[in-house]
């Protein structure tokens, strides 16, 4: 079982995680430590002095090794003792801090916080769960690709999990919850998703919805979004891949604007470019790797400082929220 | 074998499916007559007598029965045996037409058309093959919906049916094929996908490039990209509710402008609403069913005039590519 949170939030940062490192991490951090006790985790020689300085609430934890790329997952698990995001991880499982913010590679952090720390009892793997934002609200979706098979059972327990997050981090008081599949007609999909709706629809906790398919996701009929690993990888990549195409279109149509149509434009421009950025995986940042005895959030590779900072946030949020605490006293019937 | 297509194509018109009937079907029929013979299949009484007139090549061929979206698939194959669908697919398993265009529900096509014509030697399965257009250029994709789960080797028949629509109608040379998944390093997603990729990736008449990630779909990487049916539907789906929701956000822009940008912009508007519309099903509309020993095509139920005739032109398009025969003569080594 989890240690109660502090009253101040500590969080581990994995400051050599992401296509940046430090540069990034560092940044993003110190500009959020007026509201959370933060640990730098990683090679004191690449982090700036004066993270330190004046700042009694940063420190500075050293770790020798920096996962690359390169490494395979037994690299991760056996040949990177002292890496970065393991001594992060190993801060969580001590209790020395409530959560951690990696921006390293997902089946690494996957893998090691898997190692490293315990699941929630009842729980059997963690998901990757995110918040999106929908016409009408935002609403949660998970698994977002930590498990391509999953079981009617972890089915149901994605969905506890995403009804916690949509209550105690999105404060929803009784999200509806929908399993995502091909058609919305109860005898449609694999045997799976009708077992999974059985024990859903069953369970006292979760106001279960039905199926929804894809093309209503937006629409604001479900607060979270149930799905196994694989079919939610595909249609949350097949989403960022339209988005890029609407920019595109969207680019195409403003350079073929006249020049006074562009000037007119001008003072709506702003909004125009976060129209263009609007599914840009940066305002999403921060996936959450649910079901661990810990906050544990992933960060994009290539988020800049405002985007670590949107992980930080949500690990600030989950942390709140009490999400590990509240599923390990309330999972008793998911197993 | 399918039948060699006459010179002039002739294409069976289920006039009685999709949401409209023949509202909407007879009139797209009667706009395509001066390119293909046309046999309006349904019930007399409901089409209008002017489509016989002055029209030597549109034919009306009664059929008694209507199937509604209460039917079962037991009622479609069995208890409807004059159904308009089934009376077009005869027609082409006879050898009177080349193609049936239908705006019935997907599942009843797909039950009829497998119980009515044969497979093509060496196919297994129908697949939902269906263009769609990226950022350089337009690429096939399937199966759609068809098949919830496939294996390796029909996988691969899939890949040998998307290279032949991309080179026979599309017009590429080397279309180059892509296995859609949740990562492209070759480790990456479940093993039925990498055994494809060997079958696909062996074959000497296929171009294959590798695994493709749904938010490169449409940046050109692949001409053919091929999935099972439950993914395939999911990101397809997916890719739909993007849309809409980016069409949501540009419609808010839109009413943020101040009235003179509003008026500004007026010039542009229609390009603006055809941008809102850009990923809209209809301007796609045509879905084909692939594998079949003639040419099917599903239009959207909810298809207008206009968005009906497209999926006319792409049952001609296939039956000017011919298709089925190409793919008769070919697919020895694929099954």
């Amino acid at each position: 079982v989890p240690a109660t949170p502090a009253s101040r939030p500590r969080i581990a940062i994995d400051v050599m995680g992401g296509d940046r490192g430090p540069a990034v991490t560092v940044a993003a951090a110190l500009a959020r430590r007026d509201v959370a006790d933060l640990v730098l985790v990683g090679d004191e020689a690449q982090i700036p002095a004066a993270a330190g300085h004046g700042a009694p609430r940063v420190l500075v934890h050293h770790a020798a090794e920096v996962l690359s790329p390169g490494d395979s997952l037994a690299d991760v698990l056996r040949r990177r003792p002292d890496s970065s995001m393991r001594q992060a991880l190993r801060l969580l499982a001590e209790g020395a801090v409530d959560g951690v913010v990696s921006g390293g590679d997902t089946a690494a952090l996957m893998a090691l916080s898997r190692a490293v720390l315990h699941m929630v009892p009842g729980i059997e793997r963690p998901a990757i769960g995110k918040l999106l934002s929908g016409m009408h609200g935002d609403f949660w979706m998970l698994d977002l690709g930590a498990n391509l098979d999953c079981s009617a059972p972890q089915l149901h327990q994605f969905a506890f999990m995403g009804t916690m997050l949509s209550r105690h981090v999105s404060r929803l008081e009784a999200p509806r919850v929908a399993l995502l599949n091909i058609g919305t007609e109860p005898h449609k999909g694999p045997d799976v998703l009708r077992a999974a709706a059985a024990l859903i629809d069953a369970d006292p906790r979760l106001h279960y919805v039905g199926f929804i398919e894809g093309n209503s996701l937006f629409a604001g009929e479900a607060d979270v979004v149930v799905t196994d690993g694989f079919a939610g990888n595909i249609a949350l990549k097949a989403i960022e891949g339209a988005a890029r195409m609407a920019g595109h279109l969207l680019r195409g149509w403003v350079d073929g604007l006249g020049p006074l149509q562009r000037a007119g434009l001008w003072p709506a421009r702003r909004d125009l470019e976060a129209l263009r950025h609007v599914f840009n995986p940066q305002r999403y940042n921060g996936a959450s790797l649910v079901g661990l005895s810990g906050v544990v959030v992933k960060s994009h590779g290539s988020a800049d400082v405002e985007g670590f900072q949107s992980a930080i946030d949500e690990a600030l949020l989950e942390i709140r929220g009490r999400i590990p605490w509240r599923l390990a006293e309330q999972s008793g019937d998911t197993g």
